[in-house]
């Protein structure tokens, strides 16, 4: 099978950790039977002060025309408000339906306080609609956004919920070892303050995962203020995460400190037939062009767009080797205490494969 | 000078701390020249359980006319979606316009990552203003929820947290000993997602803050994800938070963990002229009716409410008994790893009065 993938690194260090991506997919054993062609795309910050554009039009095209999945780097966002400029990967997850954002988060099998979750973030909708306005008031400015959140999207993303807790229980009862021994879901909302929304997110994440084949995952609910209190206080007790657009942004980054970087933590954008690979860090403007940035969220999100493609066995070959660097703990970056450059960190991962 | 306060115990664990709370105003040393007389006011899901209203018109009614300030212990909320119930602490803030929610959160001085800051969050709208819509789309149910900023909340919230930042920075003058040697307000906001909401609320908490009062206050601004993860990592950073309702909800919460337990943290509910003490802490249905709720998020709030109403001197001798009982550690609440009853833990405070 050849896999054609866009490359769209973006701005910062999504220009660094990007071309470690596609190392790291061409030097997977011949084994595996996979091969890869990669066409390179812009979007990003610059691109938008470049052209006036952000996500341009043929980078959205070739991926809808060409390509099987892609690694998306980071962003920039303007300091200031910019007109006409607008989040090119929120844009991007939209017009390609990729409905689902999949954070999972591992701490190394030594860690003092362990955890072992996945955040599966809706994509598309809640605040994420940007329809805003603004009008003159009595007393000055008033902006308003909508928050939208949708049974359609809410039932969709609580199923794929359900799905990889029932596969994350398979790869448990294959013989990898877990903290976890059941499979849970937990529902984040605030209907106590938004009963319609938030409410409905809620009962439709519910109803979704009474079907039948979720039978034996369990389900939990909680209140999104006191679910990141727990995160921090008893991380363990979370397998899977189903959260609206804006709070699976904010828990992610919550769970991101949990493994001491976010320097590690990868997401993949899902749709139908479609997955992008995304690193949860941002373009790091502070270290950029250092050659210093940790490439393993981008490691791991290679390997999340792979078992999202359905190649589950190099996914996992690729988790394998990104936690013998970890371990054996002699290469890190620097965000994880470590001195090792980008490449130096690619090198003792590729050597592992 | 005599305060009549309110006492609002609502539901769950409520109702064993406000108690507390009454003592201390009870036992506070007469040199302070402070007189306190009490009224019992009804609000909570039991009310709601009870009168079909969460929120007698009477409670708001006497705390208008009558009190100079309040003490709000905690309120279940219903497991299920449940008609005509509505939170009454969300309620009673917009109907006083106690526009800013007050949360200092403060480690031990002995604590290996020390934390010594305030989240001073917009506490009337947001998507707090509670306009939901449902309607049938053509793939099911859709909901909509409305998040308003306001040019004239934005500014009074941000002129609150400078005005906190000078006045912590007065205390820290006098010799208090702090983590911190300059003041700093930074401002959380989402406004790479929220051009127009987040992005009103970010330039004119700017606006308010660039005033020639505040002249001494740092003043930065941080995305609300990557907020979560600094405020993990590295919680120092943080002297005075300035967050739109929801944000600042979430922060307050996880600001809570890094200090152990949500029973360790205080909240103020502010208007012009009136302030609601309000422990951090749910009604905490798993701990009810036991007689071990930690009253120390209460007798903060007290202090934090006396603080607001222009008694800082007893503030202070409340804030100061209650790191006494602390930094002996003898005498704790098991939420902290001890064994003492709440009582215990209000006897030994007020014993160091
Ligand atoms: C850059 C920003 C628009 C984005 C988001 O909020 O989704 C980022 O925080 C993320 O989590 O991917
Ligand atoms: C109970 C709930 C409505 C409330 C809120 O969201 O404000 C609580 O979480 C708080 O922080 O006081």
């Amino acid at each position: 099978r050849t896999l054609r993938i866009g490359l769209i690194p973006g701005d910062g260090i999504g220009r660094e950790v990007i071309p470690a991506g596609r190392r790291v997919l061409e030097a997977l054993p011949s084994s595996l039977n996979l091969k890869f062609s990669f066409v390179d795309l812009d979007a990003g910050f610059d691109t938008f002060k470049q052209t006036g554009v952000a996500l341009p039009e043929k980078t959205v095209e070739t991926l809808k025309k060409e390509c099987d999945g892609a690694l998306f780097g980071a962003v920039s966002s303007p300091t200031t408000a910019t007109k006409g400029y607008s989040s090119p990967i929120v844009a991007l997850r939209k017009r390609l339906d990729l409905y689902a954002n999949v954070r999972p988060v591992k701490s190394v099998r030594t860690a003092k306080s362990p955890v072992d979750l996945v955040i599966v973030r809706e994509n598309t909708e809640d605040l994420y609609v940007k329809e805003e306005k603004t009008y003159e008031g009595p007393n000055g400015k008033v902006a308003e956004a909508i928050k939208r959140i949708s049974e359609k999207a809410s039932f969709r993303i609580a199923a794929m919920a359900g799905e990889i807790a029932l596969r994350r229980q398979r790869v448990r009862d294959s013989g990898v070892d877990s903290i976890h021994s059941k499979p849970l879901v937990t529902i984040t909302h605030k209907s106590n303050v938004l009963s319609q929304t938030d409410g409905l997110f809620r009962e439709t994440a519910r109803r979704a995962l009474a079907q039948s084949q979720y039978q034996s995952v369990g389900v939990e609910e909680q209140i999104v203020d006191s679910m990141v209190y727990k995160l921090f206080r008893q991380p363990s007790a979370y397998d899977v995460i189903v959260a609206p657009n804006l709070y699976g942004d904010i828990l992610s980054d919550g769970a991101a400190a949990l493994v001491g970087s976010l320097g590690l933590v990868p997401s993949a954008n899902v749709g139908d037939g479609f997955a992008i690979g995304e690193p949860c860090h941002g373009s790091a403007p502070d270290i950029q062009g250092q050659g210093i940035a940790n490439p393993i969220a981008t490691l791991r999100s290679v390997g999340l767009m792979l078992e999202f493609l359905g190649e589950e066995q190099a996914a996992a070959k690729i988790y394998a080797v990104v936690d013998g660097n970890l371990e054996d703990g002699k290469l890190l970056s620097p965000d994880m205490g470590g001195s090792a450059k980008t490449d130096e960190v690619v090198e003792d991962i590729l050597r592992r494969l």
